[in-house]
């Protein structure tokens, strides 16, 4: 494929920001058409055999975009491009490697917070009331992490820094050595069974479907903190809500949900001890992406293995 | 002073967690008193040449401690034992190097609270609204700290971590790894003008009253926020509630207060923007504070010099 000239798609609402950084880049034999939305995208994304872009937008394209070899996506989920009766005769790729350090700001956030008691201060200043209550400390907490990417990765040495201790629960894997111990298949409630912080970092395919249902809950002990910053599909709701008005576990802290936009009649957003946040854990910054995008892009001209590839079936 | 029989006062609301370990330490030569609070501590107290305690409790004491040669507190501030009217014909030394991974739990809690925007989400929430606000990273965001002792060299090192750019504002070392870049004396306003956050960490000393004061606050970008985790006469306060009325500087996080407890009428409860603590950003955990006073307890035995001593003029 080398010296072909290749015509890239940019569809994303950050257009501007990441045709500029690829027109920086000076990368050879392409040619760029950057796009905010769908509007123009369907007679320009005829021409084009490549897309870097947002999968919600993309998706909607694939059936006119006759000349498509490659979607790079600009986010780590590309549920819209996976769906089962999608197009599939392209190759997708996603981004990695870059979302572990927003998340683990996003997830220490939220544990530092129960941790310090910061919602008890923060009514207690609300009364003008000076009363010590003392914070809790993460050192010798213990914090399981499902799914031990490079996700789960930065979270398990994030949680070393802070002198916590490790669990992974994954498929197979054990080659984290942020991970103290890994778990894998039943061995689920057990891997529970001691955690402070539970946190999900699965995608969503049918093996992760409700991994998180009643009979883990009722296995968590009854301080800990549930945390989901993977897929909404991996807990069962309806067993959360159940676990949480029971005080079966202390807490929940939940960025993604079975159904997004969260319905404004769902049971969630007012079940006790609930922190519910509006998938904003994470944001694909162009200057993380381009990267990506270049580093595949040169082994797509080289004829080589793209990084990052998505299987269609598998759904990750 | 070797093979002398020494005779301990253990005076703290802790004092069974003290006795506990100290006896676990099987120290040679001691004799231990263990009281949490200060009805009996008068008569026992005449009889010992050692006390391991808190400031507040012990400083009653000293006019009846006629035998006292050593005062170890439990607590880093030692204020209460060195006002000018007080005894000061003992040797009084604190802990250090203890405090500063509890320290960096709070201040990063405030730190990614604002960052993450999580009291924007919690409205959110309270109001069943699904709004994709996205949060700002800590990577590249500028943190400056005042005293770059154990703890400030602590922050830095976690802010490091974090990937943000440090500065550190000290009357003169400049041995920290951790510290990009450092300000003395009247490069303060200077130290200021480009920072995100602003940590205080220094101590109640003469040279410290007011060095955050309306020219300071001015000199901050607006967007920076406060925070104090040393004394309380480090920021003058009317300054600081002006600054923040006329959104001089976008916030601040106090856990301490030039008076304590912070009286339920001053001004400082309802000022906007303003987050209040009562002074309860760390504890000193007894497992924390003994191996101090263990090393200590052997220097004393040995005639050595002892860790942390506190100089009664210097305040510190």
């Amino acid at each position: 494929m080398k010296d072909r000239m290749n015509h890239l798609l940019i569809l994303s609402e950050e257009a501007p920001a990441y045709l500029d950084l690829l027109q920086a880049a000076k990368l050879t034999n392409l040619r760029i058409t950057a796009l905010s939305d769908t509007r123009l995208a369907r007679t320009k994304g005829a021409e084009c055999n490549m897309v870097l872009g947002e999968p919600g937008l993309v998706h909607g394209l694939l059936p006119y975009m006759t000349n498509l070899e490659w979607v790079q996506s600009t986010w780590a989920g590309v549920e819209p491009c996976i769906q089962k009766n999608s197009h599939r005769d392209y190759q997708l790729t996603n981004v990695k490697g870059i979302f572990g350090a927003q998340m683990s700001e996003y997830v220490f956030c939220y544990i530092l917070m129960h941790e310090k008691l910061a919602r008890v201060h923060h009514k207690l200043q609300q009364q003008k009331r000076w009363e010590q209550h003392f914070p809790g400390q993460l050192r010798g907490k213990t914090i399981g992490i499902m799914g031990v990417g490079s996700i789960g990765s930065h979270l398990a040495q994030t949680a070393r820094y802070f002198q916590m201790q490790t669990k992974g629960y994954t498929f197979s894997s054990t080659n984290c050595e942020f991970i103290e111990r890994y778990y894998h298949g039943e061995e689920l409630v057990e891997f529970v069974s001691d955690l402070d912080y539970l946190v999900n970092t699965l995608p969503d395919t049918p093996q992760t479907t409700h991994l998180i249902n009643d009979a883990v809950l009722r296995a968590m002990p009854p301080g800990a903190i549930l945390i989901n910053i993977g897929r909404g599909n991996v807990i069962e709701e309806s067993a959360l809500i159940d676990a949480l008005n029971q005080q079966t576990i202390a807490g929940a802290v939940l960025d993604v949900f079975a159904e997004e936009p969260l319905p404004e009649d769902h049971r969630l957003w007012q079940t006790p001890n609930m922190t519910i946040t509006a998938h904003i854990s994470v944001i694909s910054y162009p200057e993380d992406v381009v990267p990506v995008f270049i580093d595949n892009y040169h082994r797509f001209s080289n004829g080589q293995d793209l990084k990052y590839s998505v299987d269609f079936e598998r759904g990750y």
